[in-house]
């Protein structure tokens, strides 16, 4: 029988629904899973906050502020989907009360926070998981799995773009994904940050890179109210964005392969457009968050005269994560990456063994980061450091 | 505060899973649904079966056939799961003792026993409802909203096909679903039911059809094992398919439109390809359930030189059901129409008044079934009657 | 040095033009061709008409009528781009005074017709050729190919729609293409015959068929003016539409595969959409003539796990006619299909041969359509006999 | 009547069927074209090429060199169509003998000499233009009106990539395309000269740009002989390649907007990937080469639930130059761009004037290649200047 593993949750936004739904529904997709999680508590600014959600998302009790949830001598794991300035506080916290963590990203507003936190899940000991949440995309691990048999050869170009519109309308209020303080940075950690770790797992790690950054709209509305999802209601006053609108760049991977990476919330009719394409000496690899259950793949060795973008629909028992679901064809959800994530962070914890992408990665990926931001600062090239 | 409904489920297999997620989630998704099922029991055929399914799916009870169910004192609803040809028995049986019921497509096995058990239900005064589940499609509520508001105007042309390739291999075993005596038909009652439930909704009544039936291969290997969601293993001897492959035919609206529909599972490289397009006077609508998240619409009414194929990507919180999901782009998958289906169900047990689509849409969408059958034995047009 | 083959063409709107292009650029492409044909003279009802369309097209000599062309001594080849009710007259009488034919489809009003045209051409020893030209599309002749190199199989279905929209508007006027004693028929003749003979193609010859025709807009304005393409004016005298707006039909082939056809001028939003699809017992095909330089190909054969639709880009060098035009990737156009199809039919005047689709084949087109008009008729299944 | 300019082309490859189409059939298609281009006369490196090209393309002669040509009294329009390295030679000895030059992009090897072409063509008082031929895809004309006319609002974002692939085989010879005395750089001044003129005429102008050049095969089989096209054989000797394989470069604009631009000839797939998207405050408009009869918009102020990207198929009589083709949806092909081309060249010529983009957008576009190599060089951010 498999170990039950009780969860505190910190947040209980937009994420933490999402976080919720990896809970709720791990076992039922995969009854092999190492580890059932048992849905402790969750925890939010305020207990009326709390409350709700744990009607609503299904866990058992609710608390105010993230301290309870970190002491709870019942609580065995620590999920951190607050906003990004808490990261480090609340993982350094789990960690020293013996907690596994699961963080949202990006993993936290510096590299020395990063290396703060990672010192604190070494030292206690603990497992430790970054929610980059599409390498759990099934078409994203068939990606994976087909570059590391070689469908792609040697790799040349990487070609990303993360591109979002929900910010758009000028009036669109000051939320704190606007504000430098809470967020740390705007389309850069929140979007570049996906793709940066995408590139990092499919084709390697960052040699060097030259940024640009622009704020389109650079005063808003202050905040009202949050409405659910990404949600909000303007005030009458207004205030500075102090965030990226748009954060674009250049790499060099170590390789040698190059890549474009681009993040926006001002590509209009792009709702959700997570997108890359890499292309090596074998093949070709293209792939759409939008249409997330289907892989593009381009086969430099098919035969001449047939050569041609195949589409695959990423539904058949055969293909990462799907016998958990449905028949071939009846295809899943962005919801369901969650779901994923957390059957490997639970056969993590079973193992006692933390999964990629662990801390170390989200380090890494906060690196390339800050590198951007610095060549912004400096108008030239910055090699990627840790 | 909502009232609790307990639910007894009858099936086990790849419906019953399907079905359970809508009881698990509609509550998570929307908060505001008038009362609450409660996964009470679940039966299957065997005591085993039912108590593995109770345990990944979430039910509290598992019991073996169907009677404990429909006689259990605290059941509310029953939901019905099961093979085509028990649909009929377990339904009047519910009825009888008084509960709700659901039932999966199709209705079942002919337009008489369809009557009966709308004389059941009627007679009970219980609320009735069949799982044509694609209605709960945001893209096609969508569409049902545009066509209600005349985005196509006059409809001339329904063009629907249901293309599946899961059992192409000849050596794919007889499974209940290529027994007649079990399925009623194949493609047909699978397959045509959904898309002639389709046209149902968006365009109207038919007023006669003309048909074609196929079997490909009509010897297969006997079943020796189910193996999860519509995989099976084959034994050593041969049996005789008694259903068809594929189902054709074309019809006339009472509207004056007239339409072509398809059912097929042999129809390589479709997984689950149910798609239709609707062409009228001011616009047309194609739909394919691959890109379930997508409608595409064609408005006759824009102005010269920018005329085209919108592909609405319909995510975003105006869209039917979003508002319980996930901010624009982040799709859904397949199974969250179960729980929109639900949702309507809980709804209307609330209300007291069966939702559609009820047993008086399954009647009809059985009598088109029937009259294709008949219009295939004499080679002519047949009316469709109830 | 190839032989100079004099060409005297009948008819002089957009099927006029059409086929000047293949006149025009057929050694340009191609200069291995076996014959060059010269544009020596066009005629059109009008000496005006066809003065007007000499200038522009590229033409040597106009004439009023079409007796001169086929009388002409200077003259080798008469093509044939008249309306259809002309198609067997000028046809025969080309015939007698020894010329090759090349005719615009439908071949002719009935399949009496087309015997008549047989016998002529037979007995005069002449190439004849109808101009079926989507046989010519790179991408449909590269299905061809690998279709008899096993790449589907055993053939199971046929799918097929030709869909416009360029008469939805109820005050487009009555074109000869509406009228029954100038057209034959409507949607049928006009676009049923180029899927009927792209089916023959592709998979072979038809047992029986069973077909439902519709006229929408049964009055329209009579013709004031064309006004080029297929543009014109109306008049303000109504009149009726004695065509088919729509027709569709199955159809079961002699090889066991069974079809749809849909054929309408009512699909909005559909400019010129020839679709069709194939599947067998290893693969499937897709086309549609709106992307006429892809063809999508699912291989049944194909690893499981990376089986999908692959979309060829028809334009490298080793595709069928390619070789003519530009690099891979630089898109030819619908007006390249008549090259092709003069290519080949130059080349069947050097080798004294009647190239596919030559008469023949219009003849056995003609039979189907005709038994479909038959079963419309009968509302019954009609065989299909030459 | 209009008035006969006859056409001396210097160049017989590729480049020089390309531009032979432009003057075969502008007149064909557009009979209200102000001047009629005559043949006159094609050049090439010897008698034996020019005088193949000649019989295939359409001249009247051919000659050696390209001295002839520009002075001989009877011709009025020297067409460039030659490596790189003698656009400015060839122009300038044109322009001195009082003929029109029309040349292909990019316009010379360096800013200094675009200067030099420019100084000898205001000089002489004879019309220029570069052939940019992408500014002549309906699509693109489309683009710009719709843009014009605010479709898209402030704009924001470009992003645009030129992926071609036909170099990807190590073994493929080093053709001049590869070489730097020739081609004065690899896929920067073939590729993303295009789009950077696509930039400037549909967003404007460039502020400045920070790049990255990459080779990914250093060393080739020097040339054995071209085959057609962009074909070659190799020889047994090895040679350096002496230019980019790729070039990547991030933009910003003088009205605000940022981009990016990525051309290579290493993306496996991509036969000829021209595409961009632009973002702005109103709406985007996306578009692809391989797919240039389409036109992808997307409209912010559609009313909310249907807002999504359209394809407009750009085949209407309505929609830019499609008056002299077909009727709807019978598509073009990548040559008609240069009918289109030539019809504005010989429109200009009549009024005396050079129609965009002339060799003042050619130096813009050679300014912008060049600080973008700057900026490879130093590492760093370079404004555009003239």
């Amino acid at each position: 029988m498999a170990k039950k593993i009780n969860v505190g949750m910190v947040g209980a936004a937009f994420m933490g629904k999402a976080h919720s739904v990896g809970y709720r529904d791990v076992a039922f997709a995969f009854p092999d899973v190492k580890c059932v999680p048992v849905m402790k508590e969750i925890a939010a600014i305020t207990q009326t906050e709390a409350e709700a959600a744990r009607a609503v998302f299904g866990w058992e009790r609710a608390s105010e502020g993230y301290e309870k949830v970190v002491t709870a001598k019942d609580i065995h794991l620590v999920d951190i989907c607050t906003g990004n300035n808490l990261h480090k506080e609340i993982a350094v916290a789990a960690a020293e009360n013996g907690k596994h963590v699961f963080c949202e990203k990006p993993m936290a507003m510096s590299v020395a926070e990063c290396k703060e936190m990672i010192k604190a899940v070494e030292k206690a000991g603990v497992v430790h998981m970054i929610n980059f949440n599409y390498r759990r995309v099934p078409a994203v691990e068939l990606a994976k799995q087909m570059i590391d048999k070689g469908a792609i050869g040697t790799p040349y170009h990487w070609r990303a773009v993360y591109l979002q519109d929900w910010i758009m309308d000028p009036n669109f209020p000051l939320v704190w994904r606007l504000k430098k303080e809470l967020a740390g940075s705007g389309a850069h950690g929140d979007l570049n940050a996906h793709i940066i770790d995408l590139a990092r797992y499919l084709l390697g790690e960052f040699e060097s890179v030259c940024g640009l950054m622009k704020t389109f709209i650079k005063k808003r509305p202050e905040l009202a109210q949050t409405t659910g999802g990404l949600g909000a209601k303007a005030s009458d006053k207004m205030g500075d964005v102090t965030v990226d609108d748009a954060t674009l760049f250049l790499a060099k991977f170590q390789n040698g392969a190059i890549g474009t990476f681009e993040a926006t919330r001002f590509a209009g009719g792009n709702r959700n457009g997570n997108r890359f394409e890499i292309n090596g000496s074998n093949g070709s690899i293209r792939f759409n968050l939008e249409r997330l259950n289907e892989l593009e793949y381009y086969n430099a060795k098919d035969k001449a005269g047939q050569q041609g973008w195949k589409t695959i629909l990423v539904t058949d028992a055969v293909h990462p994560y799907m016998r958990g679901w449905w028949p071939a064809g009846h295809i899943i959800g962005w919801q369901h990456t969650f779901v994923h994530q957390i059957y490997l962070l639970m056969n993590g914890i079973a193992a006692k063994k933390s999964p990629a992408p662990n801390f170390y990665d989200g380090l890494k990926c906060q690196a390339v980061l800050e590198a951007v931001e610095k060549s912004v600062e400096t108008e030239t090239w910055v090699k990627v450091q840790e």
